[in-house]
């Protein structure tokens, strides 16, 4: 039924598809939906804590008995700078003034922790099909204990070098992730995004080179992208943003609104709203600053200073200063419950690949 | 044998392959291979005179009859600016110093004139099957003067946005450029490089929005992305570094050997060498200064400052300071001749759309 079976074979779910980890947007609720309907659903955990991660994981598995990957950062948390934090806060002045805000305001901020001891004991004892990383890998120690628990190791590249990286140490499947990727690019062995490959150019390229089974990621949310990384010589595709469309995303009216009305031009990778780059709809703070900033703090602070901002603002309505993450094919998106979704993206994929035959 | 015949049919060529015009690379040599494999040859004006264009086209008419492409760029010539060229040249004085060079040496510098009465006689005169332009559309007169020639037309377009202006003027068939694509990009409704999309996203959707028949480009480098073209939509697609590998291609010593060792990560959109955003291979020139500057002058004229350090480092053999076009997907270059790498492309496309289906 499939073309390429590696990936269906080796987690064992019937569709190639990855209901991707999106930290924030994804639960419990979601991955069930997603597993249910035969993909793999994916549970971001990178903004849970210890006691979530485990109550999410008791949901799961309560209903549904299909494979399910547990999704973690695995990136070294930087050192407080109060320096660079105090320098961001200076720059970003004139719109705390505008809000009449203090600028030592804080507010709650948006904390993405590493995967660590005590998580991994987590993955010890709940034993996920799959474990995901973001951003590379954990130490060997850490990676060692996530297969020896039974787990498959999944994560993203995107560079051959980055591709290559992985299969080196283990990984079991490689996710080509794109620059049209909605989201935190995964890149850990390059911090330059002007030199990041499209997922037209990066899967075949990773494809070749490595022998591990490869998923397709960005720009990927119809059963034509779907069919699209087969021909590339993925073993399936990963998709993020047409589940944010899905009732079962756990996002702001303001960022499903900003979906529902995004085209292709609307996205660009900015580093303002965590450190790091990531791809989302533009709006005003990205407008006016540029998406890309050399005066963020490090990866996942920079969103501290922010974060009375956001909340200041999306009281009246407006995501100015929200992080509206999202991929470039947003425009493909549609109202369907995640469960469906999944569905017909296999069945459009299947009468596609049908189709293109001669 | 074909899933999508749109472009086959109206063309009226075997394959669904455009070898792509590349100004300064591509000859009538290239162009005839193409034509003569099955596919839409490809010559490429924009750096040729009168003559030239009559000589080239003459050779091509003689040596195949299949259908022709002449390529245009259709951009309005930038005024002079002495000021903004002087501080662009000592912007550069370092490197003149280093070569020992007279800050205000000259060289013969790239030239590229717009499509114009002139030129538009010699498509009245020789009527090419086809004529493209890269910037959008020349003026309305011309345009129809085109049309009446008997020439079909064809545009690229970068957006969803651009691609609705194209159909709206009559364009008869589309190119969707994905940002993995070498060269210049065809923005012509937008200058912002950050908000371009990347092939798999932009294809859908522009082939989505419009009627008109939709040639995907950018990336595609072997029948995998021509597989993947059609999947995602298109009616064919556009290969350009491919039949850069080829020996019909006229490019440096240099450029080759950098195509030949080139990977997924080393190219990066820069305005160094013409004041337009182009894909190339990451020299020294791109890596020092970043690959977008602010000070360039304008299209076309900011190639001048460079010319006479590209000719003292290529001289010394080295690519410092010359433009290596390339899309993000070099690493898929063969060492073929143009019409067997039509061939070859157009047979793997095949045999994968076959292996495809369920």
């Amino acid at each position: 039924m499939w073309p390429n079976r590696d990936f269906l074979d080796l987690v064992g779910v019937e569709l190639p598809i990855i209901q991707a980890p999106m930290a924030g947007a994804g639960g419990s609720a979601m991955a069930i939906a997603a597993c249910e309907a035969g993909g793999l659903g994916s549970l971001p955990c990178a903004m849970l804590n210890i006691d979530k991660v485990r109550a999410e994981v008791g949901v799961i598995r309560q209903r549904t008995e299909h494979p399910i990957n547990l999704n973690f950062f695995c990136h070294t948390p930087a050192a407080p700078d109060s320096s660079r934090e105090a320098a961001w806060r200076a720059h970003l002045a004139e719109y705390y003034e505008e809000f009449g805000l203090d600028p030592a305001a804080t507010a709650p901020a948006v904390d993405r922790a590493p995967f660590d001891g005590a998580m991994c004991e987590i993955v010890e004892d709940l034993k996920p099909e799959v474990v995901s990383f973001h951003f590379g890998l954990p130490g060997q120690n850490l990676l060692d204990r996530v297969k020896a628990a039974g787990s498959l190791v999944m994560s993203s590249a995107t560079t051959v070098e980055e591709a290559r990286w992985l299969e080196d140490r283990g990984c079991d499947v490689i996710i080509a992730q794109g620059v049209e990727a909605g989201g935190h690019r995964g890149m850990f062995l390059t911090e330059n995004i002007a030199t990041q490959a499209g997922t037209m150019a990066l899967t075949p390229q990773i494809a070749d080179a490595v022998k591990t089974p490869v998923i397709a990621a960005g720009g990927i949310a119809d059963g034509r992208g779907i069919a699209a990384a087969f021909a590339l010589g993925a073993a399936g595709a990963q998709v993020g943003t047409a589940y944010l469309f899905t009732p079962e995303a756990r996002i702001s009216d303001l960022h499903r609104a900003a979906l529902r009305t995004a085209g292709d031009d609307q996205t660009a990778l900015t580093n303002l709203f965590s450190g790091r780059p990531a791809r989302g709809l533009l709006n005003r703070i990205m407008r006016e600053i540029g998406p890309m900033s050399e005066m963020t703090p490090a990866f996942p602070t920079a969103g501290a200073a922010l974060a009375p901002l956001k909340a200041e603002a999306e009281a009246k309505g407006r995501a100015e200063f929200s992080s509206l993450w999202s991929g470039q094919a947003a425009g493909l998106g549609r109202d369907l419950g995640a469960g469906d979704l999944t569905r017909q993206l296999a069945l459009d994929a299947q009468r596609l690949l049908k189709a293109l035959a001669p």
